[in-house]
């Protein structure tokens, strides 16, 4: 193989990332399968404020060595303004799990505890959606 | 390496499934960086359809075939059930892609609009949640 990206799409299937993704059979595009998926967005109550936007970026990235975490993506809106975009959020926290029984852990490690008592004075509003294989 | 987990860890870093995440330096949780990720949550309009909610599944099948989609998902809603827990929605779908450019590009994709086309009639409500790398 030369390339990584060759050596998956010649193989069709691929584990990655301590097991992130398995490759759809069909080219590039990588199925995500037996994941749980947390993704939360947050509101901030000072809603202007560039100095609690950065403690809430730094809150997260501590947030991130929960040990159950596998992926993770700390965002803010994209550019993409349309009627059904809510671009209304300050910060996007996406994380993914082996299962929900590694999420359930995450809720109660002592370092999600941890960010909760030093970070929630923050927001004003969260919103999670978590979800797993549509069957 | 006698595993590709083993290869990342002792790498640090790597790039995998043509570049879907680089890991941060701290242990197997993979950070995402430098992407564009878009996440839909659909209502169905007969939310008790079994039917509908199974056409919608289809539909995004067909859609994940995009050619700039590096990474989706199709997910419902997890058993957790917290206050800050939208768990309403019948179908979560996410993607990612490596620019904002090729996310514009999907939503012209003659595969989008025939998506939009042949299913749109299903759902009721979309929130669509657009996010890049918080800066």
């Amino acid at each position: 193989m030369s390339t990584r990206r060759e050596f998956i799409s010649n193989t069709g299937k691929a584990m990655v990332a301590g097991g992130l993704v398995t490759l759809a059979e069909k080219g590039d595009s990588a199925m995500i399968e037996n994941k749980f998926i947390h993704h939360v967005y947050f509101w901030l109550k000072n809603a202007g404020s560039k100095e609690d936007r950065a403690k809430l970026i730094e809150g997260l990235q501590k947030l991130s060595k929960v040990k159950t975490i596998k992926t993770f993506h700390i965002g803010q809106p994209a550019d993409t303004n349309r009627e059904v975009i809510d671009r209304s959020y300050a910060i996007s926290w996406f994380t993914m799990f082996d299962n929900a029984a590694d999420q359930q852990s995450y809720q109660v490690d002592p370092i999600h505890l941890k960010f909760v008592e030093d970070y929630s004075h923050l927001w004003s509003k969260v919103i999670v959606y978590d979800s797993v294989d549509a069957k």
